[in-house]
């Protein structure tokens, strides 16, 4: 039995065309092994499009990507391009667009990759960031610009219906790892209104998984313990833009971004979810074969896994450990990762 | 030549009265040696009263504060009262009433104390948060709570008056400082209103200050530096919320939050400043005598500073570091610990 996936590509900026193509291999190579092909779509869409013709996502083109079975994304953002163009016009309208409701962002600490921090305990957590509203809405504007009389807002939109159905995807996460354990990070001391949203939402849904253990915190003391006790995290659940930062952060201290692999899930089986590294384009290493391409790796994992492809998944998963545990910080290219992760998961 | 100042005490909650004892010690003994006085009036506000006759931060109260020449504040959070009654009721409205538009808060890592990370570096930067607009002005709300269509909202509120204010004084600090560096933070990728406004000021002011080098770095990332790189750091200048996060991890990096300082400036002195450490109120260890009581001590330090005390906040700065450099591991209570602080800012 053979099967096949329609796979919409967007390399997009920096580095994501170089990642991405690892990532390609890695997935070509794997499907073989496993029955499984990738019928690939290329979009060419990012800083060069947009600096050629103006377009960051035209509608033809979303709807061309709606027709795919999912999307691997590499990175977008260049600084030639006004901040947020193409993170707002591109990026998150793909997001938004598609419904991507569960921002899936796990951590862990290869025991063989250093990190940061001194006694980082055995750390294995996932994020759950709510991909569609928060500050991320675009609901804000500016009044009288340039002049000293300026007034920029930005609204935080949070709904019953978009916070619950995040909530419930977490708990169901949680229920099913052996820890059973979901923390609320938000800040409802003060963000009062969104933050009760939250609150009673994660209080509600509670009572349908009696078995998970619900923990609630403000997202500057969550920052402090992701340093100072992060194997303390199972799931976490949290709104989009406390998401970006807490995700950041938990890259850092589980050996870098270069690890750091996410999924932007609809669970709607129709509507195509979008899989890529939490990194950016970093455009600073763009094209010289510098980058790590393994949390691009991870996530068409990532992408595998919500196929239910979890043989693709988990011999892409193993083929990225064995390649961690025996790194031995010397210098590779990223094809040279890419290649060396590609011969593990054809083995 | 001896100079009285006249001291407003809120004590709060948890474990807030305890530090501020300590402290309020540790400032007597100061202005001892220094020919100053602090003539002190200490406030019955928080959880407490709040439960006793329902006020949070009455009006006649806000005045008697008012007419005081600085306030020390412990900390001001219960678990008993529902989550941002005291917060912005009390907390909150001091700053934004006092108008206190600098939120000050020092990082220093002391060779002495542990930090989580692995090889922190020479880390000794301050991050300018601002501290009356972005998402704390509770211009939010929400319509047909507890119902599935509830949609709550939280606005963050931006202007030119607010950011360039903030902006100058984080400039100024920088340029007094030896490495003359400033970094803002925002998310500018995103929040494009609210980031546009902060960056083209933080542009616009840099023209007055051309020794200052400028960075900016979305605040995603400067977690991620705060735990790889803190050392990068001179000033930081951000908004309200990011400021809050960014301060607490800086925290934790540092040593923890029983180091942590911070003062709310009004540069207007006619207006009380308000010092207070970056801890919250700790309630499982209030009453125990548990708390580390030299964040609190520290702000004192800051308060002596902003009234131009600068032989007393030095004096305290000396003994706490004298203090923290024998520091062995072995637990004291809160009164020793401001004892032996005392002992040697008398000395
Ligand atoms: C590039 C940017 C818009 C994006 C975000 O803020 O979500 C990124 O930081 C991420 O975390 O995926
Ligand atoms: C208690 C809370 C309202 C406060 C804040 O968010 O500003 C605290 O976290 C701080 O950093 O001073």
């Amino acid at each position: 039995m053979s099967k096949n996936f329609k796979l919409a590509v967007v390399g997009g900026d920096g580095i994501g065309p170089e990642v991405t193509a690892e990532a390609l291999k890695v997935l070509d190579a794997v499907s073989a092994t496993q029955g499984i092909t990738f019928d690939k779509t290329e979009f060419d869409l990012g800083a060069a499009r947009w600096h050629k013709t103006g377009d960051t996502l035209p509608d033809e083109e979303l709807e061309a990507i709606r027709g795919h079975d999912a999307i691997l994304l590499g990175a977008i953002g260049d600084p030639t391009v006004p901040s947020g163009v193409l993170e707002r016009g591109l990026l998150l309208k793909l997001r938004f667009t598609l419904d991507h409701y569960v921002n899936l962002r796990p951590s862990k600490i290869y025991p063989s990759v250093g990190s940061p921090l001194a006694n980082p305990g055995e750390v294995d957590f996932v994020v759950v960031r709510e991909g569609t509203e928060g500050p991320y809405v675009g609901n804000g504007g500016a009044l009288r610009v340039g002049t000293p009389a300026e007034i920029a807002t930005e609204v935080s939109v949070n709904t019953a219906y978009g916070v619950e159905r995040v909530v419930r995807d977490a708990f169901a996460r949680a229920q099913a790892r052996p820890r059973r354990k979901l923390t609320l990070v938000h800040k409802n001391n003060v963000l009062v209104h969104a933050g009760h949203l939250w609150k009673r939402t994660v209080d509600a849904v509670a009572t349908e998984f009696p078995e998970v253990a619900v923990d609630y915190l403000h997202v500057d003391a969550a920052t402090i313990f992701l340093v100072t006790d992060p194997a303390r995290f199972d799931v976490i659940v949290t709104d989009n833009l406390f998401g970006d930062i807490l995700t950041d952060l938990a890259a850092a201290i589980t050996g870098g971004i270069g690890l750091a692999a996410s999924a932007n899930i609809n669970p709607d089986r129709s509507v195509p979810s979008m899989f890529e590294p939490v990194h950016g384009s970093a455009p600073d290493i763009a094209g010289q074969q510098k980058a790590d391409p393994t949390a691009a790796i991870l996530s068409a994992a990532l992408l595998c896994e919500h196929l239910g492809l979890v043989g693709a998944a988990r011999a892409i998963e193993a083929a990225v450990t064995a390649d961690i545990e025996e790194r031995t910080g010397a210098p590779r290219t990223t094809a040279e990762i890419g290649d060396a992760i590609t011969k593990r998961a054809a083995g």
